[in-house]
């Protein structure tokens, strides 16, 4: 962290900024340059609020020169992020697609879709069971009913399980979960995280809507400082002005985060466009934009679906996308797990 | 609710619209104008997805006759909710200024700065004890300490506290809090909010940074809907390409909402600029805005401050900004409780 | 258009909106469903306000019928808008690549940018002469200079070529610039549109950053209604909160837009993110999501770009980018232009 | 300006980077702390475009020690900028209401609104006569023939006059109009300015709606470049996803832009919120926040008004509003200017 001092910087501005630095615990060092006292800060600098700095007029700039999130940064950690599960592979070259419904109804609703999406080439069932719904009146789910449910289907056809979690006391509930996932919504809950990083658990961690590219990778860093390395990041769209669609999906992030971290990146056109008319377009998209995978809302009614239908395609328009995603993935060095 | 078919509406697709709606919990009645038959729907609307409705073709419009935060409605509730904690009013004409640090940091620290923004006219006393914070690396509250801490202060001063809540596990130590705080982060913690319905406590709930004020006023519905009326709504900036603030208050919010609902609406000139220099004129034009209090960040030494030091503005800069509060607020009939 | 009026509406407030009306040049018929009045407006609607129509109390709700943008509709002319320009097609299939420097820099750079294009695949050569720049002090193009040099490319390698207008005054500097383009500032400036509604050649429309979907459909209007319909759509991002890019791609404007409209839809993947490095990558995902075309900015020597150099990839780049959109193209059903 | 260079920065790089600022018109120096170089340029630095240095990975960050806008900068011209018109003062202590109509209708309409407004305190009239419309089917306004009758009713009141021009030309048309509004969606059309700036009339200036502060203090240096000192800033909201108002007042820029310039700031309650039940408290707060006037629409007669009705005030409305305006500008140390 090196600080540039203004040329015309007040004597006892600069007095007090050290004076200020002193009391943290790091490394303060003085250079100067034609006429600009120049800083150099070293040691546990992640606890310093840089907004604090900025406060002292005598500070004309600040510059980083390491990631903030250590942990998460492709800068101190080369080397891509593999998850294993069971004999599945996510990241490293391999391009994984996450399908099932919005939230699980019934064993019938589950396995059926399951057994539909994976004959199509998805390799990882989805299915909500515990619900954040904006109105407290609409149908929150099937709580632990539902993730039984999702367990069957999962018995039913070998695939591996991913389902939301919204609160910390749920936990327990997802011991045969082989991926939890943090919604938009809980990106920035922090206590759900730290819990979530004492697990070994993969989690699958989605953008919030408000958040930066920086933001999120500061969360998945709440998880890996707690010691579990299994994050995938999901950009699932940003919240812009256009009303056509109900997120703007941050396609460039998918790019950007491969060259910024080691972590698995996923993308999700259901989620972030609300329309299944566009939901397979916009997958492809993210194939070829360079994603480890993406994750489809696919619903055997989606007319008649206890949530989210109106974003949901059908076995068929799966089937239909699959076919393409399966030619788009090698053009891109990906390869699609079945 | 009222929903105008097409006049073109294929019959197939209108009598799939008929069967899913019969297999809701509500009653159907058709009428016809202009060759388009109009449906009326009556009965546990809140329930209904109405994205879902959408999808049918034959469907041209959707009209809803009802808001759907319907304890939070000042059309269903026309009289302002007025809270009382011990001798103190907030809503109902009076003006309320909740003044404090950002975090408690030390007994000395929350006691100085209490009895001072006391003298300039505060009527409440803010101070964070734990804290949600973007880096896992940054300090993160002093917890049940601060709390302890901020009690202390309260019986000094005889003021009124609120402190935020970051997980329903902490509810406990809240037992002596006056007023819990929800976060902008924590706005669609639907768990933390059902959980706070339950209890009678006032709440200060913020509104997000990516969220509408129809889902502002959705999540108030959630504690209002667990039976706790005490809700008091704040304004806190949403998120936009503009990066001289650190957000950008929605100041229009603060008349809207007071037409919407009958809840208080206060604003926070703070979080939402992120910047001192600009915080007491933001706060001003809170007043003038017709919001029923403000919440403002004040140090003692804000250079030297734990968290987000800066945007809280010093005491000195505190009474200066009080003076013409206590000049405005009688221009909007406002009555400035001391 | 129809009006659903409230059911308690007050009869004063229903004789104003009648009068209202009747003062229009449109028809004016009454229905009844459940005890409201339904009214159904019919004739010239476009030029009626219909937020004036909604400051009547009485009113519920209005539907419209129609889209606004009649001749940009698809629903009204469904069949794909083609552009021929010579030899070369645009829309209907065929998927074109736009390539060139930012800048106009001299008849060497032009020209020999021009060539390796051409020999990578792109079908039409882009080259900004009169360039809008935030800074009143930065490089403003070469302007009748520019357009000289790049028509020199033109006569050199055969490809049509596209430059920005951003006056009606330089109109006469374009008699032999292929296609006009109207950049992301101008998409609101109507004078422009309408005089360019008044020639024949094609206009390419950039979206402007703040502005939706359907407002960029009644731009592309303007340019229609004066009888022009040689307009090509290119989506280039839209404003964020986001700061890694300059700008986000609504990747999902494509897909829409597709079906909102038969005119020919690009995307832009160089100007909104600004950044060279993830350029190929959303390049891809615009062929993916089903566009007819990008424009992608490609300098022989980016960093001594006069303008935007930042987001120019190298022929290298670019040559390795064609290889790939000519593979992802077919997947679509597009056939590249060469 | 001051470069800092990478401790490990690649020797090559830095060679081509000092290359590539060498052949500027720009002197270079350089000095070393820690280990890495850190480089001063001085002499025409507008002319550079910075995001292309920081394309050279050798570059650790840019500090840039000067306001881009040079004339518009307070650092550089600390007193406030004061406009003349007659014996009207803008700025300079001095708060003015902007009032009048969104359209010009007929002599009749601009006369009565001109004598309302002036009656309850407004020192100067607005009326649109070329208004720039979303929709080529939406009135145009009266063109010429609104700008006359705007004189008449300056006659007849003594009032100065404000309206919008769309395009360079129609500038003889603005020969009497006393102040020539540029409109938010021209806010970069840079032909436009540049000719604004040839002139010495006071130019009234609004924000974009996706524009940042800074970016509206370069359109402003456009103006002011040309030696047309007398701009006038008028925030008018930003583009946000909130949709219960039309754009978003950012009130904060109102005391930001205070502290970046001397130009006079003003704001528009009416075209940002879109609604004219909220317009008077957000003029009030535009008060509150220090700006140095407001614009607000009023209408005789708003349901039938020919455009932007929806957020046009009654004079009875802005009676009472004025009344308040008055109480709250002297608190601010304003003077309304009657």
């Amino acid at each position: 962290m090196i600080i540039l001092l203004k040329s015309d910087a007040d004597q006892k501005t600069v007095t007090d900024l050290k004076e200020w630095l002193s009391r943290r615990d790091i490394s303060i060092e003085s250079a100067y340059a034609f006429g600009s006292e120049v800083i150099k800060l070293e040691g546990d600098l992640d606890k310093i609020d840089f907004s604090l700095i900025k406060r002292f007029d005598c500070v004309a700039s600040i510059t980083k020169t390491r990631d903030s999130y250590k942990f998460a940064s492709r800068h101190n950690y080369p080397d891509d992020t593999v998850i294993r599960i069971g004999d599945l592979t996510i990241g490293g070259g391999m391009f994984n697609v996450i399908a099932g419904p919005c939230s699980v109804e019934s064993s019938e609703q589950i396995k059926e879709i399951a057994e539909s999406v994976k004959a199509s080439g998805a390799s990882i069932l989805r299915g909500g069971a515990f619900k954040p719904r904006t109105s407290p009146y609409a149908f929150q789910g099937l709580k632990s009913r539902g993730i039984e449910k999702l367990i069957e289907a999962k018995k039913l056809t070998g695939m591996p399980i991913v389902s939301e979690i919204v609160d910390i006391s749920a936990l327990p509930f997802f011991d045969h979960v082989d991926i939890i996932q943090v919604g938009a919504r809980n990106m920035q809950n922090f206590e759900l995280l730290k819990e979530l990083g004492h697990t070994r658990k993969p989690i699958l961690l989605k953008r919030g809507p408000a958040n930066t590219i920086e933001e999120f990778l500061m969360s998945a860093e709440y998880i890996l400082a707690g010691g579990n390395t299994n994050v995938i990041l999901c950009e699932r769209g940003v919240r812009t002005f256009e009303n056509m669609t109900r997120n703007t999906l941050d396609i460039a992030s998918v790019p950007l985060l491969k060259k910024l971290t080691h972590l698995p990146v996923f993308a999700d056109p259901s989620h972030s466009s609300g329309r299944a008319d566009i939901v397979p377009n916009l997958a492809l998209a993210c194939c070829a934009a360079g994603a480890d995978g993406v994750m489809v809302e696919v619903h055997n009614d989606p007319v008649n679906a206890f949530s989210d239908g109106a974003q949901s395609i059908t076995p068929s328009a799966f089937r239909d996308m699959m076919i393409k995603v399966k030619e788009i993935c090698p053009i891109l060095g990906k390869t699609v797990q079945c």
